[in-house]
């Protein structure tokens, strides 16, 4: 069975290496993001133990992931170096790698981040303006060790980068499901290496209220079922992210949203009641009070004292699915609306949010929010964040608004990483002017949480933003998926090095799943299954903040492997009836056939697996039908009216989701179907 | 393959249900620490979406152990739970289980930690006197989840169970190799899950001083390299195992292992100079002046500023392997000896340590130290907590002192978990009146820090630390080994559901070795060597705190699984010539010899791997040897000489450590060759 596998896999790889151009079978490095430019040479230079760096006008900052950066190399190499810290300017007179960076930038939005990583045979040099330039440069080459019979080195090369977009985020939502700070931390590294330069964290939501306030205190200790941030936490991420060339962006949504705060403060909603945490996922009522003062004073307050806590120009007040109702209801609210000549809600968010305006300028703070921001009456020193539309983000560009686009990007919907890294923020055709365009800071891969916990977070943001983080910072015109894919999977494993659990984890829970180490038919079966996409999990079995993230569909990931594989093999037969190809998909269709068996008998063993029964029988039933399919077409056979009205009843049932969970092999099977039908 | 390794498992497991007792098999719940007292009933609770839980007279330390209690059930079950948090002090009527702590305990040594808990066809209950006790109770009912075709349930039985020692400890050195606070963490939780109750943190040797200090900050900040914990981190470990009922004690290791202080202080060295932290592993010359006015200041603020960030009654001052050079070396220190009649530098440390006693009493805290502050010039109200051995401890019994055992329980040496556990502390033949017996408290499993990281400190703790925890808890009696190992299997997989990366981590090794997904045929070389044992691995390749953690020998844990069945098999093989022991034996062998190929090819591409080559040389000669053996055996045939000259000269090669791993199985091809020699 593994030789099988084995045998596949060579194949697979053989198969894609055919489809790749000249140029790019040339250029064969494993980078991503892909940079600016790149100049391959003929030599290597050797990685031994006598490997030395030395850095020149030094940051601490810099000084820092240099020394990681020969920690990094010695783990990946195991080579026991005689020089394991980096020689600071011109202490040593020979010296492999040298890192001269001209200056130490103050970390802000539009930083140069530019650098040129020239190898040669024997010396290496990497040059920058500033240090986080450097910085992203040391990535660069960490994803350019390579190996061969004689060890490991680095392929001879002249690199010139620097970024496509200003502003490359990863927002992560910690109200929904709260995530401790070694998770942020695993994944502030894991975003350096990809070069990405913004943690945008959602801190307030009707879930949760996330950071300590000391002037507010009933925040965290009403508002939190006591998962937050200390201050000094949130001071250690702040620094951690600093350390690596990444700004920490603070949301704290208003005025809706805010179920959290208003559990804290209920004085502060727009109609009277007792609140308490929401526990469900959607859009709620509880909506914070427009003509109150003491709204506007609690949130000078609380802004002042955050403001404090997270150094970054930039503020992000939410302000998104604010549904009305509240202040509908409230006679005040409507009776202010009338006197001051305010239309509609919408207007009075804009009231609301001038006046945020005004307590954010006092604290030197930037505006950023949601699409529902936008407003003729706000004025255009804002960010607005587009979710909704690219419309929305087009449109505010062309009125003069900076605007930074999520849409497309909302990596909690499990869509495959193609549909992410097609999704260019200024493609060709966009109605924007050469002017408007620089109104397009760049993007925010964003990573909700109401179906995600620790445990599985990683497998949600990793390593499809990966390939986000090239759109955002790679020339436009690399779109290659099968390329993009080939080097994601080397990235991925990369990744791990930073203590991520995307891959690991996975393993970790269908042994909770089974009770013991006997998970490999499980994993077959993981291997063609997604999760259901976009909003529809929720839709099949109603989840809650206290419902279990630890059944099949959590350990299900987007771009099931062999799922994905096997619909671009079916592609490629339908296209020239390869008899390789042929033999490929029958030893896959076999493999997962007989894998309905083995899986049954763990099972049955298993309650929390009992939901998994149906759908390893659909598995067992397309599969077959995928056999006998190929098997008419080898003999030129044409089907019968009863097999077809079996075969069609069939795939209709393997298209419907089992356990909130999709079978991924289904199209194809259609597909090979039409051949003979 | 796969199918014969199945079948392996299938066969060992029934093998080794053969060789249980019957009493055995009746109580075949995977409890470990097994409990005092255990009575099975027939019948089953259900566990459903509507169990419930209530808890009566309730500590927060409670409440939350009870509410992750219900968090953690459900991970493991997948039930939506009606009920996800608890009801506390009779707010419902109708419950399903009930927990009744009498009172709030005190953290402190010797507190109540017994139970009772029964569990009904329709109710559970679990009574307690301390809150405590109801927390090593909940640690119990998890471990009781069993499954049947009809779901989830816990089998009726009665328990009543108080822990033999009340000192079961676990020293973390976050010395020599920094350990992050989540590390921290997660071991506190896997702590809990085994009702260990002490976390021994040694935060203070010549490579490190892990603790901020704002009364001598250049001990972090030129003793640590940046690896610290700041005191607010310090609080909220302490906070958080006080939270699962486990106190912390701090151990500030003087006057010896003291160059990180002396590197921070020079003034405060028995000698002048520049110091520097150390790198390399030993045991070093840097040491305290005990003459000078200075150092007892300096100690007295410090212990008195982190006696504050401690909260236990216990601080621990190290006191051990200091080698006086650098005493001899002073003329002032000699002549202040023989001055003050003091005859040597073991009376010259117990004059030092007569003054940190002062400094602690004052301080109100009780000393602990390494066997080498036992003297007759202390007190006997200080604790001994033997390492070199248990003579030592019985000595310091028989005069009076409390002690602590640890000789026996050094983690960090690599040794079989059977080792650790039939190491009582008070063996039935200890030379200790009953009256002295109560001067032993417990023991502690120590893990040293120099072969570990963040990243394979866990396979070092565990799943044997499980097995050391039931020594300190369960009653002397429980001693069978295969018994034992089983449950252990169990354990170890459900400790994975804290964050725990003992199994995890080494799939995540070998792929960052092999710089892909194929990794089985290392993970079957894996599953025969060990890492070589007690300090072998410095000797034979000098690693330093630099070196990396990253190599076959870190990914190899002790207890390799399939060369401990292997030899037990081999072991009941030659009792009685089984020919189903045989089958299973010439497959074992079988999968090992054709295992060499394949692994070559991985070899070939991972330069990190060429140092395997020729252990999976040694493999594949052992395994052909063995299948050799069996056949001569099944056909009485004698062996050549040779054939037995080469046999001997290849095991003789095998059993030399390669890559600083030992290949386990070689002992029982020994064993077998001498039934035909």
């Amino acid at each position: 069975m593994r030789k099988t596998i084995l045998l596949l896999l060579l194949l697979l790889s053989n198969i894609s290496i055919m489809y790749l151009s000249a140029s790019q079978l040339q250029n064969k490095i494993n980078l991503m993001p892909y940079p600016s430019s790149v100049e391959m040479g003929n030599g290597k230079f050797r990685i031994n133990k006598e490997f030395s760096v030395q850095v020149n006008n030094v940051s601490h900052r810099l000084e820092g992931v240099s020394n990681r950066f020969l920690m990094r190399l010695s783990n990946r190499t195991g080579l026991f170096l005689n020089n394991p810290f980096i020689f600071v300017n011109d202490s040593i007179t020979e010296v492999d790698f040298i890192i001269n960076a001209a200056e130490r930038a103050e970390l802000e939005l539009g930083i140069l981040e530019s650098y040129e990583l020239v190898i040669n045979s024997n010396e290496i040099r990497l040059t920058s303006q500033t240090d986080i330039g450097a910085i992203r440069g040391i990535e660069t080459l960490l994803q350019l060790v390579q190996s061969d019979a004689e060890g490991y080195y680095f392929p001879n090369l002249k690199i010139v980068d620097s970024p496509r977009f200003v502003w490359r985020g990863l927002l992560i939502d910690v109200c929904r499901h709260f995530m401790p700070i070694d998770v942020i931390k695993r994944n502030i590294d894991a975003m350096a290496a990809v070069k990405l330069n913004v943690l945008h964290l959602h801190l307030s939501e009707d879930q949760g209220f996330r950071v300590e306030s000391l002037i507010y205190p009933k925040l965290h200790e009403l508002g939190s079922d006591g998962f937050y941030y200390t201050q000094n936490q949130i001071r250690e991420i702040v620094n951690y992210a600093a350390e690596r060339g990444i700004r920490v962006v603070p949301e704290f949504d208003v005025p809706g949203h805010a179920t959290a705060i208003i559990t804290a403060y209920p004085e502060l909603a727009s109609l009277p009641g007792e609140y308490e945490i929401e526990r469900n996922w959607g859009v709620f009522d509880p909506t914070l009070n427009p003509i109150k003062d003491e709204t506007y004073i609690f949130l000078h307050n609380l802004f002042s004292e955050m403001a404090e806590l997270f150094p970054d120009d930039y503020f992000h007040i939410g302000g998104d699915e604010n549904n009305g109702k509240q202040w509908d209801a409230n006679p005040e609210i409507q009776e202010f609306m009338k006197s001051n000549n305010i239309k509609d809600n919408h207007g009075l968010q804009a009231y609301f949010n001038n006046k945020l305006l005004v307590i954010l300028e006092n604290l030197d703070k930037k505006m950023v929010g949601w699409d529902e921001i936008f407003s003729p009456e706000m004025p255009t020193n804002i960010v607005i964040q587009s979710w909704r539309g690219k419309e929305a983000m087009v449109e505010a560009a062309k009125k003069g608004y900076k605007t930074i686009l999520s849409n497309g990007y909302y990596i909690d919907l499990i869509q495959p990483t193609d549909f992410h890294y097609l999704n260019d923020p200024l493609p060709d055709d966009i109605d924007l002017t050469k002017e408007e365009k620089k109104y397009v800071l760049g993007g925010e891969a964003t990573m909700w949480a109401e179906m995600i916990s620790p445990e599985t977070i990683d497998s949600r943001i990793w390593p499809r933003t990966a390939a986000i983080a090239e759109r955002f910072w790679s020339p436009q015109k690399y779109n290659n998926i099968e390329w993009m894919y080939e080097r994601l999977e080397v990235i991925s494993l990369q990744l791990e090095e930073h203590g991520l659990t995307h891959i690991k984890n996975i393993d970790m829970m269908l042994r909770r799943m089974t009770g013991n180490h006997n998970i490999q038919p499980l994993k077959i079966l993981l291997s063609v299954i997604e999760p259901v996409k976009i909003y529809k999990r929720n839709q099949l079995r109603k989840q809650t903040q206290q419902t279990p993230l630890t059944r099949i569909v959590d350990a299900a990931t987007p771009d099931a492997e062999s799922a994905r594989k096997f619909r671009s093999l079916v592609d490629r037969y339908l296209k020239g009836r390869s008899s390789e190809i042929r033999n490929v998909l029958i030893s896959m269709l076999e493999s997962w056939k007989t894998n309905h068996i083995k899986l049954i008998s763990i099972i049955e063993n298993s309650p929390i697996l009992y939901e998994v029964k149906p759908l390893s029988e659909n598995l067992f039933n397309v599969s077959k039908i995928g056999l006998e399919i190929l098997e008419m077409v080898d003999k030129n056979q044409s089907p019968n009216d009863v097999w077809l009205a079996n075969v069609k009843s069939n795939l209709e049932l393997a298209e419907q989701p089992v356990a909130q969970t999709e079978l991924m092999i289904v199209s194809a099977i259609g597909k090979l179907l039409n051949i003979i039908y």
